[in-house]
């Protein structure tokens, strides 16, 4: 972690939403990427139910998860359940994954794209590996034809975020098959992080777990399908040959996840509806429709989401550095985080984070602010 | 993780549970240390409470842990919030405390005792350290002077264990103290994990927070004290300059704590009633004094627990095998570890766990089981 290019920005994200929370004025935030909307009645009941239960309920869950919750998971992914490790969110899942990588195999480079979730190069240092950032194309989509070229034998793996952080780009099914034939050329593996899955608006997702590579792990969390980051509950699909090496660590890591959670989320996944997963894709699509048609009418650009929740927008002679964001919370009343937290790609933009009901306010108040500029 | 003799015991365990559960016969589970007492009226309470939250109280917490939470255990603890990390139970904790000392030292060896928690040598092991292990005395207290002998410009930590699993020993604060002189001596960090810290039978336990040094990291969790080994909730207390590599680490590899649990033990440590703790203290008191007895009884040697709540048995000619405790669970219908998962000083040692109502049923078995080898 000493290199302070491949640092994660958890302190910028905090030193951004500190310097909103200290403002003298009404702020909209769009910071943090954590749903505003109502979780499902299921995941509520369940939680209440668990909290009667017998007290060998309160006890140590398998390391590798409830095994109800992983049959159930199997089920809807149509994997084996014994490829499944239940993991403290996305974030444990992807830790995982990295590590096989670097442990696993020869390399010691992962290769990531620029704009990227800041965790990766994070995560990838402190596992004691090199970041290799390849920029993304102008429409926000991974550069296949780049990464093919930055991979070489030393290449651990590649890490893809689809439905894309923050660019909001969903990647075409090719797209990862070649991904993940790069990977395996490079002898290397693939981790998808497919956390945003819930939140396709372009009808192209698919999950990675459709390749059925041996090179593959799937990552994903309940985090954000289920508005629950906070609960921290997620999965690593690994092939089942790395499945050992993974559970291994993190057994020692962390010995198992809470029980509370897994039993919460296992209900919820038994009795919600498809129509709660709609009604939420609607809501998000509605604030994506509103929030880009206001950024046409103040000439801002913006990638437009194909999935996700996030508008990466720029605007003329207004770069997305940290000054300009603390100009944005003081002057207009909206917070939003810098594009510089993601890469030097982005440095001019802007991400705004659409898990808010004030969309409509915030744009009406850049339209006002980017009018008086 | 590829030298046998430093794997993590977890596959051991599993195996033992799984023969018990697989053989044919009615069997007293005396292996895993969970609780099998009601958990505190009030974590019940906590956590219904929170299921019926607000939808932002469903969304990730402070990485380093709720404030409200950490501020509860800084005020029982005495020291300062900042020093407080809230962790994936003592697991993560004691992760956290070997990484420390593992990256923020020139050491590269971890010191352990023999018998251990085979966890420690685990984890070492994964985060590229070496284990030396240094026999206990025959009481089953750590050796401080052979713990002296051991370290060296080469140590990154001691990790010690009080009141101690598998020996029962509560280690005196002039020990503690000793040892952390021995860590500071050799520039490293002395571990002190505390976990069953609201078992001791001595009257001795102190922790070594007390001892107010700046090598030293206290870990601990709330898995046993308010039997909740399924919710992973504890939490590591680090010297100030140590806190935020600790943090980065944690928040990298968790993002946080599971905010249900979170609030839960929130919950129960501010109604909890003191009443609760020692009527848990005097069941597992009972349970000792009763199983002792019974060893006298059959003629077998143990060490005293003076904390925790296994008991480390020895039977002339029968040594801790996984072959003999196979047999035990056949033949006896008494299911517990052996002492050979602990380490070479404990080879000719069973653990049995009371943590079940039917400790009396065990000793009556084992009695009749050995009177007639």
């Amino acid at each position: 972690m000493s290199d302070p290019d491949e640092t994660y920005d958890e302190p910028l994200f905090q030193r951004v939403i500190e310097y909103a929370t200290a403002a003298d004025r009404d702020v909209v935030r769009m910071v943090s990427g954590h749903p505003d909307w109502e979780p499902p009645a299921a995941l509520r009941e369940g939680l209440e139910t668990y909290a009667a239960g017998d007290p060998e309920t309160f006890q140590y869950p398998p390391s590798e998860g409830l095994s109800e919750l992983r049959r159930e998971i199997a089920e809807r992914r149509g994997v084996a359940e014994s490829r499944i490790i239940v993991t403290n969110g996305a974030a444990e899942a992807n830790y995982l994954g990295l590590a096989a990588a670097l442990d696993g195999t020869s390399g010691s480079e992962v290769i990531v794209t620029d704009p990227v979730y800041p965790y990766y190069p994070g995560r990838t240092t402190m596992l004691g590996g090199e970041v290799t950032r390849v920029p993304v194309g102008d429409d926000g989509h991974i550069d296949v034809a780049a990464t093919r070229a930055a991979a070489s034998a030393d290449t651990a793996a590649i890490i893809a975020n689809t439905p894309n952080n923050p660019t909001g780009a969903v990647y075409s099914r090719e797209s990862m098959a070649a991904l993940a034939d790069v990977a395996a050329d490079a002898d290397a593996l693939l981790v998808a992080d497919e956390v945003y899955d819930h939140f396709d608006f372009s009808g192209r997702f698919e999950s990675a777990l459709t390749l059925d590579r041996d090179n593959v792990v799937v990552t994903t969390s309940f985090s954000k399908s289920l508005g629950i980051t906070g609960f921290r509950v997620g999965y690593a699909v690994f092939p089942e040959d790395l499945v050992d090496s993974a559970l291994t660590r993190h057994t020692l890591v962390n010995v198992a996840i809470s029980r509370p959670a897994q039993a919460a989320v296992l209900a919820a996944l038994r009795e919600t509806p498809p129509s709660y997963h709609e009604s939420v894709r609607d809501t998000v699509r509605g604030r994506i429709d509103d929030f880009t048609a206001a950024l046409d009418d103040i000439g801002a650009e913006y990638t437009e989401p194909e999935g996700a929740f996030y508008v990466l927008a720029r605007f003329e002679g207004f770069p997305g550095s940290v000054e300009n964001v603390q100009r944005l919370i003081d002057d207009a009343g909206v917070a939003a985080m810098p594009g510089a937290a993601f890469g030097e790609a982005s440095e001019e933009w802007i991400r705004f984070t659409l898990c808010t009901d004030r969309v409509d306010e915030a744009a009406d108040r850049l339209a006002a602010y980017f009018d008086d500029q």
